[in-house]
């Protein structure tokens, strides 16, 4: 963990820069087998999963019947753990929901917006050893709530042709309404166009690798919405005296063991804390299994030491990290002066994790600065806001004047002529 | 207007197609132009002004004297229509201010979301005889009541060098940072990278011509938010017996009347509607100045006549229209139907028109189809909504279980540590 003492303003662009992972040439790839699948469907679907997944399936649908033996397969008490989870999200986003305001702006015109669902969308999950059914949660339950009819999931087939039992398990938990078992680009692309078997979706939420990460992009193009950008996880710790060396060590490292790309800054206003927290990584990184990944993850890592913690938010805010942990002094005072983070963890026993899967706030989240300009998901992505408005007839009569002046000024005379013909009809009336 | 009677459901992709408008063909320009940028600054931007604009740009601030002067030129009747319209604009995007929840989602672990507005953002105003000054109330309104600190604006300057003086009294009104003369994929290039003087943005909106179009989709590939996918514009028309088919007809024209490839489309349950309407167009257009771009946007345009307006509704939803006009029986008791749309216009006496300039509503809306997946600009346009936890140590104790459960299950043994190193300090403290 390289230290910086006291960098100034100038030397803040390049602490701030992410590693970048170039995605340019497989633009070339996604559009050839988005192509395909468009052209032949479910045909092109089998070739690229055989050719990618090293499996042939003859069914990509999963069945009830082997949602129904997965769900089996799941332990007690995992299954628990992830209904305390689910039950923590349902009620984090349900908050979330909206009562529309109906506002009279001037006397007879009345505006306002309502909420809709978006009718169907699609959730990819990755696959590999670890199943990352916490996504599943995240994304499936504020779509539900939402009213999203539907919840089409795809995540990779093993070599056996199966998905991992708790993605199935928390599927079925969350109301996923088909599930299938394609991955990569071919999942994307599948989406995007539809097909024979898996229908064609408004917009496209979930990680994935960097395969997965342009076919989202290009899907973007062809005017498929997505969830947001990617870019690898990342983590920013503020942390003064009062934080325990132990804890910021521990989340810190669970940061790094998401990938070789992951980042994670520690910024504090004393040097001595930067000593404590490298040690405690030391300590306890040496029992953990994905400790070559952790030490990649932590090359890319930095820790910085201001004068005081004012000038180490400043830098956070500069840097707009996915995840920050405040572990200062009253730090729920000091959120005031956050202005760029996906989720902030306040004081010494909000850890990261607790965000990742159960605390009930959603774990997909901006990342690679993005923090500056997006929101991380929530119930609003899964949703339109169309707005309304109703002008009586003393509406027009009201604003029209007023409508008219500002048409002509634009030269749109058919936008004034709208407004004329009514008025004058009323006039008559 | 080509009529269509009864289509059934198969023939609906073809009767909402849109016009396409190839653009990518413009990638490579796009690309030259953003590198000379990203590399030359201000001397590049000058360049590809004097090339495109054909005006030679010593100074593309505008400056307070020119902003002054601009004001003294607009008529005192403009003013006071674009105030009304401000006044509308302020009250309805204010009204979307949230307040924030704090919930406890398990005892000791409380989640909320707040919003922080969008540092610095840029606003795209084409240029052309037509000043569209009504969009600057439309995004600059928003921005400064969502609390942005720097807009941008940007607009092309005419053959002498200038912006419309309605433009520039607009953005003075409305509290706009700072103005820049300049156009085109150079200006946003320029609010992408920062220039010498031009300052970088987080997030671009605005519409424009094709090139604008390309070089925000490009911006966008580049990390750069914006506001909307581009499309031209379009209005969707549902008219039963109790509509006036004069005032029917002054809606489908000022929609024709934005360009060539608007798009205009009346659905209704009766021929005789359509007839009359289509009369009361002929007579309607002779006077307009724009004629020729309307009768050419007309040849897009379609009448489809459905056996009732639940299935005029289903078509609706289908085509996902960025306006939709309901001049029906009961418009505002069938509003629960509409589930894809930019914006809803209820009765006879709520012309687009209405939305475009002054009601209160945002007239920067989902085109060609994009309805079914995004929303139009609103305040949310101009915020990023940052979600807080909290947890106490009785909160992590409670909740702490469930996360070790989770993590392990995913094998991310680093994220099951970082809780299971709280609660053993909380055991033995």
């Amino acid at each position: 963990m390289k230290t910086y003492i006291n960098p100034n303003s100038e030397e803040w662009s390049e602490l701030a820069k992410r590693k970048t992972v170039p995605t340019a040439d497989l633009n070339e790839t996604v559009k050839v087998i988005f192509n395909d699948i468009q052209k032949n469907g479910d045909k092109s679907v089998s070739k690229y999963t055989s050719i990618f997944d090293g499996v042939t399936i003859a069914d990509f649908k999963v069945s009830n019947e082997e949602i129904q033996n997965a769900n089996k397969l799941v332990s007690e008490d995992l299954k628990n753990a992830i209904q305390t989870a689910a039950d923590n999200i349902t009620k984090f986003h349900y908050s979330q929901k909206e009562i529309p305001t109906k506002i009279e702006t001037t006397a007879g015109v009345f505006c306002w917006r309502e909420n809709r669902a978006i009718d169907t969308i699609g959730i990819y999950i990755p696959g590999g050893t670890a199943p990352l059914f916490s996504t599943v949660l995240m994304l499936a339950i504020p779509a539900k709530i939402a009213g999203c009819k539907n919840i089409i999931l795809c995540s990779p087939p093993d070599k056996n042709g199966q998905i991992n039992p708790a993605i199935l398990s928390a599927a079925k938990l969350t109301g996923v309404t088909e599930i299938f078992k394609i991955g990569g680009i071919q999942a994307i692309a599948a989406l995007t166009f539809g097909t024979e078997t898996i229908p064609k979706v408004s917009k496209i939420f979930g990680p994935g690798n960097q395969y997965v990460t342009a076919a989202k992009q290009y899907a973007q193009q062809l005017g498929i919405a997505i969830d947001l950008p990617a870019g690898p996880s990342e983590l920013l710790v503020i942390a003064d005296a009062t934080c325990d060396a132990d804890f910021v060590a521990s989340d810190l490292l669970s940061q790094a063991e998401h990938g070789e790309d992951s980042q994670v800054i520690l910024v504090t206003n004393s040097e001595e804390i930067v000593s404590k927290v490298v040690l405690a990584i030391e300590t306890q990184k040496t029992v953990l299994p994905r400790k070559s990944t952790v030490e990649k993850a932590l090359q890319n890592s930095r820790a910085l030491v201001f004068k005081d913690i004012q000038t180490a938010i400043e830098f956070s805010n500069f840097y707009a990290p996915e995840h920050l942990i405040l572990a200062i002094k009253d730090a729920e005072n000091k959120i005031d002066l956050i202005q760029n983070a996906g989720s902030v963890f306040i004081g010494n026993y909000s850890c990261e994790s607790a965000g990742d899967y159960a605390s009930g706030t959603n774990h997909t989240l901006p990342t690679n600065g993005y923090a500056k300009s997006y929101s991380g998901v929530s119930l609003d992505s899964f949703v339109k806001k169309i707005t309304f408005q109703k002008l009586t007839s003393q509406g027009i009569q009201n604003l029209g004047p007023a409508i008219e002046i500002m048409a002509a000024a634009e030269q749109l005379d058919a936008h004034k002529n709208a407004v004329s013909i009514r008025l004058k009809k009323l006039q008559n009336g």
